[in-house]
């Protein structure tokens, strides 16, 4: 039977929360930023794929579980302070975030400005079907 | 005189911070994780040097002041929910971590535990002067 004690090494927040990012292998590039309680991130594990803790909808939240868009694990780490974890993964359908675009991190500062940067890869009408 | 209505835009947390990834410009290398309150962020792009808020000094903290390893900021970019920063650095030295590797993030986990990963390229002692 597999041990937790690797979960134990992680300093979770009073809340019970680690913060993960997500980064693209092949690119390098950061996709986004979410949260992992204990369960998500034994799921995550366990499925060999990203599972976080929605803080808004207070559940665990498979990513790409209404868009397909899920994330595939390729390597997990965490910081030397153990307050931070970081997931290596293949991004299905080249999008992350939930406004189209590859990557949340898309508001570029600029002159004392935030400036949109990053096209809209899909409609996210038409990743959410609402 | 410069507006500060970017950084109002800002989801800054109930305690004023913001959580900054710092990733290496040429790399892709994720380097490490800090906080940034206000004054931290408006010194940052006024210096074009990565300052941070330390939570465990509870003071400004000018990375790199004791070890020589700087931050040189190439881009500032803001997540699409506002409340994750990512800069884009030159890390001086190419010794981000206090443990003297160059990312924090290098304990990976294998088999159910956490393997150190990535060299020391040098030894904590000599950097800090203790």
């Amino acid at each position: 039977m597999p041990s937790d004690i690797w979960l134990s090494r992680i300093n979770w927040s009073a809340d019970g929360l680690i913060p993960v990012i997500a980064q693209e292998a092949d690119s390098g590039t950061i996709l986004m930023v979410a949260w992992m309680n204990r369960d998500a991130l034994k799921l995550t594990v366990e499925k060999g794929e990203a599972v976080y803790w929605s803080r808004s909808r207070k559940k665990l939240w498979h990513k790409g579980e209404e868009s397909g868009h899920i994330q595939k694990i390729r390597d997990i780490f965490l910081d030397c302070d153990e307050d931070v974890l970081l997931l290596v993964v293949e991004q299905i359908g080249g999008i992350a975030c939930h406004t189209g675009r590859h990557s949340c991190f898309f508001q570029k500062l600029e002159n004392n400005a935030w400036v949109s940067t990053g096209s809209i890869i899909k409609d996210p009408e038409k990743i959410y079907h609402k």
